[in-house]
């Protein structure tokens, strides 16, 4: 059964979700965040993120990640750490071998909602409806497991 | 016998030089480039970096590491792809469990040739004299030797 792995990479907290698909039917396995401590410095923070991520990727086993293409920040410093982050995930995902599918933002939440400029809300409403969740998941949460559905949609 | 590997991650090409440190000497082990080709897609590029630093990593087992703080670039699109790069180096470090020490590109350059505002060449010639090699080494290489030099100076 095919298991995606969907990530929102962000310089304090990384969303992350996994989805099971099978026989055109999505299943919710699991989601949440990494999230590291502000006060901490930025260098001291990446272990958290390194030890998280590789362990979603240990305990999951997916068989392909989705992360969304990074909206690019108006400023070059917050791109840098963000693309630091992202590099982190990306790293762990080709040494544990799961190839990587980018989508953008506006890929994302037109699959999701149908349209390209949804707010965060109907991002996080329509997750919860696909994916028969009890409740809405956090934002980076949401985040994460809407591109692992995109991704399966786009296959 | 302390062992510093320096990086000097790039989006074409990342710059790697392993120093041994012994009674305040420096020993010369190795130095080189991983380097990717452009025409190559850029998320296909990426496993070319994972496996080159992991790679030198598991060959040389250096005890640190020294990198240089990115230059921020005007262009907050080409920060986030340098932020990658940095980030899948240093991701793999924290892996490895090798610490990881940032120096700003002026510190390196003051520590090395006694002036924060040298150019390439005077680097690449003061990391030919300072490790006594034979030939001039490239710019990534005389990079990344120069910031494990730094580290080995700072401590």
């Amino acid at each position: 059964m095919p298991r995606i792995v969907g990530f929102d990479p962000g310089s304090r907290t990384t969303g992350f979700g996994i989805i099971d698909y099978q026989q055109g039917q999505l299943h919710y396995v699991a989601s949440g965040t990494i999230s590291t401590d502000p006060k901490t410095p930025y260098l001291d923070r990446l272990p958290t993120i390194v030890e998280g991520v590789d362990a979603v990727l240990q305990e999951y086993q997916p068989k392909a990640a989705a992360i969304e293409r990074a909206f690019v920040a108006a400023n070059a410093g917050t791109a840098l750490k963000l693309g630091q982050v992202r590099g982190i995930t990306m790293g762990l995902l080709i040494l544990h071998t799961v190839p990587i599918y980018e989508y953008s933002p506006r890929e994302v939440k037109k699959m999701i909602t149908g349209k390209g400029n949804a707010d965060k809300q109907q991002v996080q409403y329509m997750v919860q409806k696909l994916l028969n969740l009890s409740g809405i998941p956090g934002e980076d949460a949401a985040d994460a497991l809407a591109v692992a559905i995109s991704h399966i949609r786009h296959l």
